[in-house]
């Protein structure tokens, strides 16, 4: 693979950063990626780390639902993506450089990455809810480049270090674990809320570990899948519905979940917040497990990311594809 | 009128107490409506007044949306009219006895009734949420008797006593009032809050009502009506949408209300609870005036009551129409 | 009165109902007790059972430090024994007899007592907030008699019926356990928050349950005692601190915990509302073990009730003394 | 440095930048202030305002008791004033040069300015209590410089546009009206709230401010000072009580508020966060008047400086003392 060249090489060991770029529906090709001085810590210099910022080499990285609709349709509800766009965003890796000012992270700890950039001036984002901040820079979300890649730049504060017994694969997985955590919050599960989850893919899994986590009683969970529902017992689900044609069945079993009907609140949930410290915590601590969500592993390859993204892509049998790079 | 004689008579005065049975679709007659005891309070004395009840004469009575649809179909919602039941629930008037047990109110005491008796025993009431309870019996609710009666028995911890600056038909106003009171608190509404109300009838009204005593800053509501955004407009509505073919144009109103929208929660509202107290307040300090709201008066006879409810069922022109007993 | 011991068996038809009552300060008779009719459910029957209330043989009965106090000092905080009372509170039994009105329980069925009777009228009752009635009447708390007896006289929908997997002495204990639930709702824990407990004494150690079962991640316990402390850590204390001098002490563990120091909020708790039902599922699932905090047991007789309140009275090698009747 | 006084003109362009000192107990001296870069948006060229940086000439500033703390003890708290300090924090003032990526705020813009910046990257400052943050930087909160200067240099996003009909000395009142806004709002305070203030300075009254926009209904407050009490009775009090030795009369006042006695949560508030927007919009649409609260003006000289700083130090006949620049 030839790949156009980078002017101003960033790699201090000679080596080009190589990373997936999704160029057309269904097309993915390993080429070079120049790293992007971050915008909000641009400096004149010709070193592109701000002072804020760490440079990353990513180990693991998972493939999300949304990633496979940019692949399979070049979009995903409303983002686009209209040039070729580094693909990826639940990743983890090692500090590799550190910027003038960074003080928690050295060069050597092992990170797992928050993927969105918010503005951070914006009234959202001074309110604490930045997930909704309309300038968003999210990695993989069209324009914005992802992190299936040798390296990133990644701002201090969204690299969280892993404890010694979290993995760099269980790293990544905080991305969706985070999913899981923020609608557990925002639907404000306890000891006293019964919770029904409709849907065991990888969302509706990882809503099953956090409610768990976060005392719920009783889990059922509805697919039309077996093989979902039998990953969805072993996580811990205290019933599992299997649906064929669902609506009707699904009252059935809802309707002890019920019981103050006519006030039911709908929740909206938009990606996460401010969920690191609690995903990492939760994994360091045991009370969560994500290691069986992980059902294939590939490497970071041309031939490892065409698979990947095919294996992904397929079906149902998969729940979580990793990348080892 | 006859009216078949009541066995066991309960007026010390010796008259007849009389009531507005819906008996088929769109009939309404007055028919002596004889006293039931309050279950939760039987007695084995011939006084069919429990300890703590009173009973109350009803002076001010409005007919409400639910109120007209019993009348043109015999049925709202799940509510199926299978017998002739007492028509109507937003009530005040005064107390004329009171049992053993009664110590806040007096005989002369003018009241605004709350119309539902709850199990009191049950989880939701325990918890508060009393408006849920499941063995709910409320006034004019099938198959529970209603209030468009000259005299009904009440608990004496759902009649609350009117000051001398708020009239009758404002304490029979309680009852919508409290829709909106109600919904305003779900919704948390506040000096932040910007609220968008669709429909401009008496509870959208009301809730433009209790939305601006809740601080709201800006409040906007739509409707196809001209003559209800008329009314909203001088209830205090910052601006009124008028809609012919509706959706699209809200869709332009909504816009620059929601500004977080991938977080939205839909909250759902289902009567009131323990509102009285406030709604009494707020008409006390004349933060709220409702009086704006009731364009009909009728009196209490057979040609008052088809009068009423024709002229309620009709349309758009009449907001609040009222009984004056 | 005739004053024949009860030897702590159970109570046959036709005996009299006995009971302990506090006469003076550390002086507990067991006399006969006839049950009187609750005042909010009068009849003029012979019978005193009302239709919504159950005869309960009591069974298992914990005490605890408010009874230790009436024991004492014929007083607890506000509250004065003025004239001989029953004792006790922390109870479960079995359903010998119910009203004409029962339907969610029958005589055989074993339950646990909530142990306060509010007046279901108030703001406070109609807010759920029924802890704070102001017109409670509460199981051995003066002027209201206790269920150190053989048998009491309860309201249904304050008798919970225990699982087969959940002991009568474990039905008790959701009395204090209650307590500990409480405390959490109020402040929120959840997995994102430290907990830092302060006294490991029963109610101490009920709240280190609790605030497990609601997800906290991380436990500190501080007391002066070093056996109450290995208690606490094995009911799953992450951390305990045993202090001489206390407060410099605590003020260093304390630190770590209060990371918004400024802003730091002081919740009051009273007591419970509502917990019943929690525990019994969290009792009922295994998520929470109240057994290892019953050191001491002792049967209904003059001498084991003055036994077990001097056990309980003298210090700290005792958690939770327990009678068995 | 020549600490040529500059008598309360505005500043034009090649003057130097003055501002007020705090050299030393109770002395203030007017002298030169070369505005520093803002660490976080550092470059290397020789212009000091980063690319989201604007520069403001400050038009009102008033002075807050905090201020005068410092004036009179070098420190406030554990604030320590240990080299000189350019004083003050509440202020409002006209944009005189904008960044190069500002984009909400041109020259010639009126603007309040919120004056604490926070690192935007700790977990307090994600979750949205910034208020909060351990790494504040705050105007005149020792060691950073305040802003009674000619001109200072602020983030865009701490610079809130001021609509026509809101004053500038309006917009440095934003300052100390948001304490009583972020009060109110951490209270939940609503038409359902009685409240009572204890203390009717500054911060008291724009609590009773903020309280009446909140809707609540009944608002009591507390002072030793007949004159304070009196604004505050202007301002919308619905009683005043005046107190010499205090505590038990103020018992008494305060008994018909606390119907919940037994579980008052004492609610910790630390300046404001967020707040800016919703004072300028209760300013702005008249539901807050904060004119009254200003009794005393000087003008930004060597004299003015010293005698309005005697004033506010003097006690209690001034509320509020501002100066015009």
């Amino acid at each position: 693979m030839s790949g156009a060249l980078v002017e101003g090489k960033e790699h201090k060991d000679g080596e080009e950063n190589m990373a997936a770029w999704l160029v057309a529906i269904k097309t993915l090709k390993i080429e070079p990626y120049h790293l992007p001085p971050l915008v909000a810590h641009i400096e004149q210099s010709s070193v592109n780390l701000g002072p804020h910022d760490v440079k990353v080499q990513i180990k693991a990285l998972g493939i999300c639902g949304s990633d496979v609709h940019h692949f399979k349709n070049m979009r995903c509800a409303n983002f686009v993506v209209k040039k070729p766009m580094v693909i990826g965003h639940e990743c983890a890796g090692i500090i590799e450089e550190v910027g003038s000012q960074v003080k928690t992270l050295a060069v050597g700890d092992r990170v797992a990455l928050e993927p969105g950039i918010s503005c951070r001036r914006c009234n959202l984002c001074k309110d604490g809810r930045y997930n909704l901040c309309p300038e968003m820079k999210f990695f993989g979300s069209p324009p914005t480049n992802g992190s299936l890649a040798n390296k990133v730049v990644h701002p201090e504060y969204l690299c969280f270090k892993l404890p010694d017994n979290v993995s760099l694969e269980e790293g990544a997985m905080c991305e969706p674990l985070s999913v899981g955590v923020h609608a557990c919050r925002r639907a404000n599960i306890s000891p006293e809320t019964n919770v029904l989850i409709v849907g065991a893919g990888p969302i509706g899994l990882v809503v099953l570990l956090a409610a768990r986590a976060f005392g719920a009683p009783r889990i059922v969970i509805v697919d039309v899948d077996d093989c979902r529902l039998s990953i969805a017992k072993n996580l811990g689900a205290d019933e599992t519905i299997q649906v064929s044609t669902n609506i009707q069945i699904i009252e059935v079993g809802v309707s002890q979940f019920l019981d103050r009907g006519q006030e039911v609140d709908v929740i909206g949930v938009f990606r996460y917040r401010n969920t690191w410290p609690l995903c990492i915590e939760l994994l360091k601590t045991g009370k969560i497990d994500v290691k069986p969500l992980i059902t294939h592993r590939f490497g970071f390859s041309q031939k490892g990311v065409e698979d990947a993204f095919e294996t992904s892509a397929s079906g149902r049998s998969a729940i979580k594809v990793m990348f080892n790079l």
